[in-house]
């Protein structure tokens, strides 16, 4: 809630749309119903071989629930990275229900430049940009619908989760 | 079917699951109605910049579409590669309707194996081994329904597309 006005930061009409924005890391996003994210973990290293490179974990961790929830687990298969996360139910949540909640995180310097450019392009904008702890490892996100149903979620590149790895 | 002898070190069972599978690529593969997958391509160069590495075709043109389906297009997009794709109507189409159709597409030399490991570990196995066109670039394509609902498309690393791009 705090900086929602860095929207307007230096480019405010759309047609002053950054052609330069570039982006430093996509990795399809995994949403499963909270608390499974762990349990989902533990499948795709029996399953694929997936080697667990980093975790983050939800600091609110709710009565109900044994384990704390992640917010996001970085995987590695094949040389590419998977996030898994649970969905957790606060409004900054960048995905509400499950249900193939697969979304493509896009990792740029220039958060409001690359939506305005998504939209440009044809892309719907979807709430506001926030401190969105549980996408892409934390820092700020956006997200866009693009014209195809497909949600892409434009994220600064601050890393949060390198740290708190916890097994 | 190479070398199965290093079998499950403690986690018995499955008969022939080969705890040695090993993947090549991960690549997450965007479905969308026919024949958009041209129009996606075009809006994910527009929006995030994105690079096209291969296309290829589908041969068999449907009189209704103007232009060829596309079986799978890759992209480049921040050094991570997706596959788009037109949902074909045909049987060997890995996915048959739309609405965010993200399927993970693994790619490995021991497709059988990279399944019966799967399902040893929880995953469903959705329908038979086919050589499907319309996955991963082609090859011979086995599919998995993960215990959170995510499908993961299991190819061989045979590569077809490489060749005929076409713009």
């Amino acid at each position: 809630m705090a900086q929602q006005d860095a929207q307007n930061g230096g480019s405010e009409n759309a047609g002053d749309v950054a052609a330069t924005v570039s982006f430093s890391a996509l990795k399809p996003q995994l949403f499963v119903e909270a608390p499974k994210a762990n349990d989902a973990v533990l499948f795709y290293k029996a399953a694929f071989g997936a080697e667990e490179i980093s975790r983050s974990l939800n600091p609110k961790r709710k009565a109900e629930h044994e384990i704390p929830l992640i917010l996001s687990a970085e995987l590695k298969i094949a040389g590419s990275s998977i996030l898994v996360a649970d969905i957790a139910d606060d409004s900054t949540s960048p995905v509400k229900s499950g249900g193939n909640g697969v979304v493509l995180c896009l990792k740029t310097g220039d958060v409001e430049g690359a939506i305005a450019k998504a939209i440009s392009a044809g892309a719907i904008a979807e709430g506001e940009v926030v401190e969105g702890e549980g996408a892409c490892c934390g820092g700020r996100v956006g997200k866009v619908k693009d014209p195809y149903g497909f949600v892409w979620l434009i994220c600064s590149t601050v890393q949060k989760c390198g740290g708190d790895v916890e097994a």
